[in-house]
């Protein structure tokens, strides 16, 4: 019998940030599609579309008009899922029925005046514009007194659910911790609590020294595919140095951070030779007044595609009853990204 | 300001099985849609079609052929995410990269000989031979000493990465108890502990007294909408005894089951008249040898499909990156598919 081999036989991975497993099985990427294939959107965009209500000067759901800005809006979102005026309450029935009234914020942020950019046509400079918002949203938002989490993240392409290609994120803030950030701030602090170092930081010295699952670097940031990756190009951007929140990120650092985002949703493009659809998302301290001294932001990218263009990953059965599975391995997708750089 | 209203306010329901929760926002049913339409799929098929690999008498991939059958039919994938023959091994670096090898055994479970149906098209009594299947498939796999949880599923629908249509669904046997029921068990063995009753029977004398969330019942089983429901359309089938796996169904028992399979797919197909996708699986009783007294057995029904044939829900960046959210609430979705039973 041979010997266990990672780029061979099938096995889990543990993702010590989240605590869950994935399912790798690195034989199966042979296997024939006859599955369904998504559309490709080649179409080219216009820089202005009157019946855009994210373009400048435009007419949104609500009657009001966005104005003519120059760099980046932010906006409460019309339809918000969120509202800072829900009332107080909650509900429940023999413990097993339990609900609780949520008050937070929903955010549009747009990138860009210009209807037909995505984050890798930009310009670094100006995405240094968006990092900037960020920032400053992170910080006003986690400042107020019902806001204890901050959730900045992007829908990038119809395949991910977007309903309007204008370049533009989203920020849904809120007063509960939601669990995927919970997650990461109790295993960050049962790392912390044991070895009293960062998790993250450790587990990037460890990626520094294998090199192969890095895709990028630059002077404060690097961009890899985390040994425990679920989607097929799934990556993973992270500061060399532990910070909690973008709220302490210098000068120097939102550069290379905006330089970091434009290389690697760059290469992203070039992997299928089309627009890279992808939800990323920014994990970072709760702003609920607690130190929180484990936690290492970090920006995750969970991009669809698998095969080509039109063929996506499938996170259904197997994956919603059981464990998520991928087939390629995270080092074969590294190797790949890292080649278009 | 008024008082906190489930069907008004955006808040969070627990879900006491997995210990996550959901976000539900009841007022956003409104917003509009502009995003990506789904194909709706309305072609009629052949009786048997000579390019499936899944009919009778045609050829696999692997070079087999499959025998006439003229029932069910069940055979190793040939392109299974699991394999009996891995070898034993793990990896580790740091405590923060670690593998383990995989063994485990992949199946294809046909339903029918015939290419053109869908369970909810199959008579009872052919739905009776598919549990008759998974019966003896837990069974026999369960036994199996590597064997110590087996996962039956379906993916149904293009939608759901399903890459042909001849009704079948799939089973993944293997070592390790997923992510998914190792929640469910530690829930329910909590529960069990503190109660001595099982949660789930406890939750569903809570729902059959309410009323609000059944979908259909028979003498032995219940469809519902759980309150804690994901997906717009999201169901659970749960039996009314407490039973901890598909071993211990007696004959009635399994008429019913597949009398609420056949009840509860065809009120689906009913809801935007098209063959409605879902990813449904069975969860029970690992088969790690341990006693699992509080295991409760059931199948969850996970349906993308939201506003129409065309528009699905889209699990994306706050959800991937928070908690999973949804509009409509539980209730109102229960409402429209108890009418149309
Ligand atoms: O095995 P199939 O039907 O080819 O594949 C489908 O189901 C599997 C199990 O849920 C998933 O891992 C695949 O992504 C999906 O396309
Ligand atoms: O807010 P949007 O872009 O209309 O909606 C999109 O992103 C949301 C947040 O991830 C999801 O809840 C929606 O399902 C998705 O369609």
């Amino acid at each position: 019998m041979s010997s266990f081999d990672l780029a061979e036989h099938p096995h889990r991975r543990y993702n010590p940030l989240s605590g869950e497993w994935v399912l790798v099985s690195p034989h199966r990427a042979k296997r024939p599609w006859q599955g369904q294939q998504e559309e490709v959107n080649r179409e080219t965009r216009l820089e202005y579309d009157p019946s855009c209500y994210l373009c400048p000067t435009n007419e949104r759901a609500s009657g009001e008009h966005n104005p003519d800005y120059k760099t980046t809006y932010a906006f409460d979102n019309d339809f918000g899922a969120l509202q800072p005026t829900t009332p107080t309450g909650s509900f429940t029935k023999g413990g097993l029925l339990r609900a609780e009234s949520e008050r937070g914020i929903a955010k549009v942020i747009c990138f860009s005046p210009r209807h037909d950019l995505t984050l890798p046509d930009m310009e670094v400079e100006d995405i240094r514009k968006v990092v900037d918002l960020w920032q400053q949203e992170y910080e006003e938002l986690g400042m107020l007194d019902f806001i204890n989490h901050v959730q900045i993240f992007e829908n990038k392409g119809a395949t991910m659910g977007c309903s309007n290609p204008h370049p533009h994120g989203q920020i849904w803030a809120q007063s509960s911790i939601p669990g995927g950030p919970a997650k990461e701030t109790q295993h960050q602090a049962e790392y912390y609590e044991k070895h009293q170092r960062s998790l993250l930081q450790d587990y990037l010295a460890i990626e520094l020294e294998e090199k192969t699952r890095i895709v990028y670097q630059n002077e404060h940031f690097v961009a890899l595919v985390p040994f425990w990756a679920v989607w097929p190009f799934e990556t993973m951007i992270l500061p060399k140095r532990h910070l909690q929140h973008i709220g302490q990120m210098k000068d120097a650092e939102k550069d290379a951070f905006a330089d970091a985002i434009k290389r690697l949703t760059m290469v992203y493009d070039k992997v299928f030779n089309v627009s890279f659809p992808y939800s990323s998302g920014i994990h970072q301290r709760p702003t609920d007044g607690q130190e929180h001294v484990a936690w290492h932001l970090h920006m995750h990218f969970f991009p669809p595609l698998l095969r080509s263009a039109s063929v996506k990953k499938f996170m259904v059965g197997y994956e919603m009853m059981g464990d998520p599975q991928r087939d390629i391995t995270p080092e074969a997708s590294a190797e790949r990204l890292r080649d278009l750089v």
